[in-house]
């Protein structure tokens, strides 16, 4: 009878409002409904990729954006980089290889994060580096990257574009696109956007545009010609998952109402709680403090099982966290906490993994982390008491 | 505050309970709640193909399973052959020609179809063509071709895998893929299968499978090897669209319920109310009554504007008919029968079809056409309770 708290790093929870949206009468695809919610959303979605260009948006997994991305900015047989951070960093390299692009790889630890210097000595032994792939957040470590740091680099020492798979980042922390010089952000609809899986979202800068234009790999549903044109009219070249674009108009109106920068902030806050808590319950977390995403966290347990916890949460106290991928799989759990999730929504996950803990090791666990949450969290409001 | 009548082919009306299911709280696309959900709906999926092969389903439009389609069954350089009788058939071919196939059309006027000599003709002349590509059901004209006679033709005449573009008819008309002979049999999930879109669907015979294996045409989110290897675990390779697979457990279980017979009936009972009713009411049809839809009818009128027709119908009637597609556009009205549309939605489409035909052209058309309709409708339900 009730529901699961569902705290894994997407799919995340749906707002109500943007669950009752999706339940709108079908409309046609090409009718003057399906338009106007084309030309509600795009303005409210521009500030979230920090653009002031269009945001495409296909109907598509996230993985189906990021490949859209591959096949309009590089050819078969180009050179490109791709900084592989985590599972997300290593099919952003598959999808390369699957298209003959040339593809390099630069590796790090999984649970660190790119780094710009090492990326620049990179990028000055390899002048012919035509695009360079980036992952904002790695959903897989919990690693925000230092993207701007990392777009900075590119720009200033090659021609390369800058593509950056923005999936559990874009809406849950800031993005400035345009400023930091990024040519193409790519991001998916079940994460931060609250809303279910199914929509993939892509920005493009000016100069890729141009690039995209002349492009000669072969694509035809994701050539993103055909969606640049296709909106001049606010329209799309193939039928658009209407009751997702119903949703997504809520969406970014709920996200606009908040607020971009409060939006932020309660991710921060959240993003804190979460690992202020893990500390006091002597919960390793897999990424340091200064590369640490605001939308989910990733914990290492050093003397039980990951994976026995995960199970047991999920059967005892009905809280859904997810486990690691690849060789991190059995090792580690995800909490996410991004998109429709408030700090009370961390403070209750906080308690069921107390309790988890709990019953898996015998220990006293019992309020150790949520203390030092909640303590957090009411720092957060008096901050913003005095200030408002 | 009265919803429109949508009558468009495609994206048609949700049934509640379809609407229901997508309400669903979300959960975690690896959960078993995610399995169970694909591990049901994939024996009901199978009949609606005509098929024992496991159907594949993706997130994307239906023209991403075309695509799908193409690059899994067939490498650049390929010679393969489209069978181009409208809109779709054309986007066959664009597909094709986008992954440097070598793509012969062969082209019929639009609202006739595909001829099984011509085909024979042509294949006989051309036996290096490695796929035939088919569209079903043409949705620009409303022209069903028939499928069964090309198949058979490829199969007798050549190697060609077969690949059916199904989209308008799958679930409006009944499929026999496996016996058929048809290799690859795609459809998206806004059309009979009452969904909205954002799914796209195709199941894949045995040989076409061994093909498909050894392909090496570029291809990652489209690659269908991943799909199939992962519906071994009841699982996708990407995040599936969670809230439309709940939605699609739920059509198929009414499409169970109803059974395909039953369905099929239906729609060809509405196909012959509205050509009755367009006969009667002196409404010129665009296909033959021996290749007409039972999905979708065009109505090509001969002493007004079709535009100003379906114009009037949206502002004063609240009836939504789709216009025609390319050098139809301005020519045809298409009127959608499928899915979630009863013979009653089809009575009420005909009345203020009449009432809109009265109001353009001043001509007393009330009750004409409808009265042919009914009786049609009559004798369908007494012809079944004698069955019964």
């Amino acid at each position: 009878m009730f529901s699961q708290q569902l705290r894994i790093p997407g799919p995340t929870p749906i707002p109500p409002s943007v669950q009752q949206a999706m339940n709108q009468a079908m409309v046609g695809h090409r009718d003057q409904e399906t338009k106007e919610l084309i030309h509600t959303i795009q303005p409210l979605l521009r500030p979230i990729f920090g653009t002031k260009q269009e945001v495409i948006v296909l109907a598509g997994s996230g993985t189906g954006g990021l490949e859209s991305a591959a096949v309009n900015i590089a050819n078969a047989g180009d050179e490109v980089l791709v900084a592989v951070t985590g599972a997300f960093g290593d099919r952003f390299a598959s999808i390369c290889e699957a298209h003959d692009l040339k593809t390099h790889h630069m590796n790090v630890t999984w649970g660190t994060a790119a780094n710009p210097d090492d990326l620049k000595s990179f990028l000055l032994d390899h002048p012919t580096i035509q695009a360079v792939f980036l992952t904002f957040c790695e959903t897989s470590t919990g690693v925000l990257n230092p993207i701007k740091e990392l777009a900075a680099v590119v720009r200033e020492y090659s021609n390369a574009y800058v593509v950056v798979d923005g999936v559990s980042s874009v809406g849950g922390t800031a993005s400035h696109m345009d400023d930091w010089g990024i040519d193409m952000l790519v991001t998916g609809s079940q994460k931060a956007l609250m809303l279910p899986p199914g929509l993939a979202f892509i920005a493009v800068s000016e100069r890729a545009w141009k690039q995209i234009q002349d492009n000669s790999q072969r694509r035809f549903y994701f050539d993103l010609r055909k969606y640049r044109k296709s909106l001049e009219g606010d329209s799309t070249p193939y039928t658009p998952p209407v009751s997702l674009l119903y949703g997504l108009k809520q969406a970014v109106q709920l996200i606009d109402q908040e607020g971009l920068s409060e939006i932020y902030d309660r991710h921060q806050l959240m993003m804190n709680m979460t690992r202020k808590a893990c500390k006091a319950l002597g919960l390793p977390l897999l990424a340091a403090d200064d590369i640490a995403s605001p939308t989910v966290t990733a914990i290492k347990p050093d003397h039980f099982s990951a994976k026995q916890l995960k199970m047991m949460l999920k059967s005892s106290f009905n809280l859904n966290v997810a486990g690691g991928q690849a060789h991190l799989a059995d090792e580690i759990i995800r909490i996410g906490h991004m998109g429709y999730c408030s700090p009370n929504d961390v403070l209750l996950c906080i308690s069921l993994l107390e309790m988890g803990l709990s019953k898996l090791t015998g220990a006293d666990t019992f309020g150790v982390g949520t203390k030092e949450a909640e303590k957090e969290y009411f720092h957060f409001l008096s901050r913003k008491e005095d200030r408002g």
